[in-house]
């Protein structure tokens, strides 16, 4: 059970397996930093090229493929009062002769004042001066070494996790990643102060963090997709495009979950998700989207 | 200001320039009631065949090509104390894979407790038997006449809404749709108990209901898709497959939102949504797939 | 057997279950004309309003819901020296941030001589000033009264048929349709002088023409999309969006043909498939794309 | 202008920035082995782990980011009498609900004659039993290191090519990689004896093969993915999911060819592919999807 204070020297623009930075042990808990998406750090200065540079990978003891890596985002604090984003909906989440109308891409700064709580859009002229939006700080993009060796881009995700940009990666929330690695080969980056569904401007209000974990080990538990934990929800992601596939992986996940771990079988569990089941969208920016296919506790704490 | 009782006799499976059953000025009342989605009344009498059939057509005195008619859904009573669903996800929700491991599909019964608001699986086995879900009507299915003359079954959805089967199609909701057809022509029908996101076993708990309506209209307002707004929020609904396709128009359609109506241009309804958009699933069983776009009103009440 | 000259007077939009035109019985042969896309005729003077407008529908006798509807392609002419088309790719066939590159629409025309067999661009500067198309005259629009008394636009296509865009439906190609009204209710235009796969730019050299087909019906049997003949295969047809379910359609639609007509089974049908099939792509313009699944005649003549 | 004889001993199942086995300069030519997409040999004996394992990488001399590598296929002979698939359609090709009708998946026999140029099942019942298909070798995955240091499942595909399945990937045809490693990083694997468009049953007829290669290097001409040429077409190759992208990435790099060599512009392009593209459809079955994008040299020849 011991705290790993880490400061990371390098970093990682793919999810691989790569050389670990430390070995911890199950129960253990990692306090450590990530620069922002462009790799720029607490100080805004460029500590590495950009293109969401993770910090790691830490090498989980005893942990085989096969296993559930676990774990816990403890907290995720922005380390600077500055994040930045872009200014325009990418182009492929608009209509295809919509893109006619889009401005240039720029970049754009965001106050992000921690104390407060509050994100607020720097140099905004009109009605976008006058909006305050709540600090939800998240990770972006985090997971796994990949199946078979692979070393995937963090522009994209997939099984293993990556670029998934979803909002309810944020402290409280435990999350499962299956293990295809010796060691699993946690990988973790790409804070956002806050976040639309979707980074549809191919961005959240992107910022170096100071992050805090806990992991744990399900030795022997297989899964296909990551899971998650939140004090509201059950929920399994799928990663792929279209978003319709994402969904197609995510909602198999889910049965697999309540016919193993709920007693259910494929046609309660579909009676169940028929009129209960619910849906956030993750990333559509990015070569993979991601769907969230979801199940409230307050269902699931009539069964026991 | 008139409210009408309305009695229906005959139904539509299409959604068309069908012969109006009532003509209704702006600001009157509907009282009227629907058949369940296989065509069956508040006596589980056969009232028509089935497929989503549809009360009306509603003629709005002055609607034109152009306008937008306001529909505001003032209640969704079930009038019966049981409806039905069925037992299995449908197949192009899975893993194509997994769709081999599916059982047979098969109607179930579920109660429907209207004065104690409980929605419960009927001789459901194992876990499923402890679920009570809260009472939750919507419409699956409703709209207006469609773009050009068309006559478009109730099996999907286009620009003149159709079968979105979108959760919040409930009491206290205001629809916008655009008007195709001289009299805007609204149609209705598909009460829901209650239904999961995305209406997944291709069924939400299907119900005859008695449904209060009021209409409106914006003289030379033109918009693309339906639009709503809740108590809590504005959105916009695209109807495509794939999602991203729905989501592409519903975003877009946003956007216009935006910048007709609360002072945004491109860019900064871009900086808006990037950081603050959220998106429901309304149906991936029909043909046409359903995404919705909404914005939070505490975001847009910051604007004024 | 008899020949019928019918001069259309009227055009519909739709393809609906509209009052027909004529009456013809199988074995029966048409000679008629199409107005071009823009509803323009042989002289290029306004005939009707734009979109795809049709001839018909003709009620073939004894056709009724379950049979299936087979069409000749005997001729299509072009009965007019000047076809029209569009000068820029269609938003949704290039990458999203490649539509800000592209240029304003606009029509261009289309010199078209029938005597000597060659399509050429008017008034082009550049390469395309030096490029002459062989003439290759094919129906882009055409089908039956829709399933459950729909009338869907002529900018789309489903299972009756409509606007596919398939360069295989010309001359000397027979169609088989699935009958859905009482009368089958067959409907054509749109034709093209040539065209490229996919209709990309959202036209092909639009223009009027002569055609001459005939009919006749199999009753009693049922098939699911349309299917056809060139001398070289057979093939079927899947309209949907995306592509891939486009292809889902037309794959299964082949595996049913080849075990109801060719003593195949599911499992020796996808061996042969699976080494044997070819693909082509009809278009990837409209609401609904359309894809085609081709086995050669070649490889079936092996099996008799 | 040396001629390389290279015997493999190992063989990667990722296409990555893996050592190099060998380095050759433009100009070279390298005779080789490939094992089937299983991992066996010419004698059927498992030479190394399955999943198209590729033979490679060679660098080629002088190669770097932004080149373009030009890849001659020489020769593809199958070196063994027998090859394998599987035997039923792959449920991602049908209607999800006709995936209930597959029947089980397994391994056939299928003889390669390469003599008699001939390839027919074994043990086939039924009308397969008399189907004879022309021999047809052709590489199934191939490919350069991918962008940014990723190693990329042989499963599938990207801009840097990988298991893209497409027939005319046969001798004759010169393929261009866009480079992105230093030395391009050649791999190559995954011959097929024939098969049909897509891989629809996700194997074509796997086999061994001695295959002949020579490179070449373009320095400083950027391309943005795979092209290649035929004696008859140019052709472009997008890699993606759902087929509506990859055709969008294959047709934006046509349309960039044709503006870079062929003195096109955009709008002039346009009018060109709108009426004489062609597509051919490649893998349908992995994760990333690939379209073909051609254009005919007859076409083009008018231009010179």
């Amino acid at each position: 059970m011991t705290t790993h204070h880490f400061q990371p020297e390098r970093y990682h623009t793919t999810i691989g397996w790569h050389e670990p930075v430390l070995r911890i042990a199950p129960g253990d808990t990692v306090v450590t930093t990530t620069v922002d998406a462009g790799g720029q750090d607490a100080n805004e200065a460029q500590a590495t090229p950009g293109g969401n540079p993770q910090t790691g990978p830490f090498f989980i003891e005893g942990a085989e493929p096969g296993d559930t890596l676990v774990v816990k985002i403890e907290r995720i604090t922005p380390n600077r009062p500055r994040g930045y984003a872009t200014n325009v909906v990418s182009a492929n989440v608009v209509d295809p002769e919509f893109v006619r109308e889009l401005p240039p891409r720029r970049t754009v700064f965001w106050s992000v004042d921690v104390e407060r709580g509050i994100v607020a859009a720097q140099d905004a002229d009109g009605p976008l001066a006058k909006v305050q939006l709540p600090l939800a700080p998240m990770l972006g993009c985090f997971g796994v070494g990949p199946i078979g060796g692979q070393a995937i881009s963090t522009a994209t995700s997939a099984e293993h996790g990556g670029n998934m940009d979803y909002r309810a990666f944020a402290a409280g929330t435990t999350v499962y990643f299956p293990v295809f690695a010796p060691g699993a080969l946690f990988h973790l980056g790409d804070g956002h102060a806050t976040q639309g569904d979707g980074e549809i401007v191919g961005t959240g209000v992107e910022i170096s963090c100071e992050v805090q974990f806990s992991v744990d080990l399900r030795k022997g538990k297989t899964i296909g997709w990551p899971r998650g934990e939140t004090s509201d929800y059950i929920f399994t992601v799928g990663n792929a495009r279209p978003l319709d596939q994402a969904l197609q992986h995510a909602t198999t996940e889910m049965i697999r979950w309540l016919c193993s771990d709920y007693g259910f079988d494929v046609e309660t569990a579909s009676s169940l998700l028929g009129q209960a089941v619910e849906y956030d969208v993750g990333n559509v920016f990015d070569p993979a989207y991601t769907m969230v296919c979801k199940v409230s506790k307050r269902v699931l704490a009539a069964l026991s």
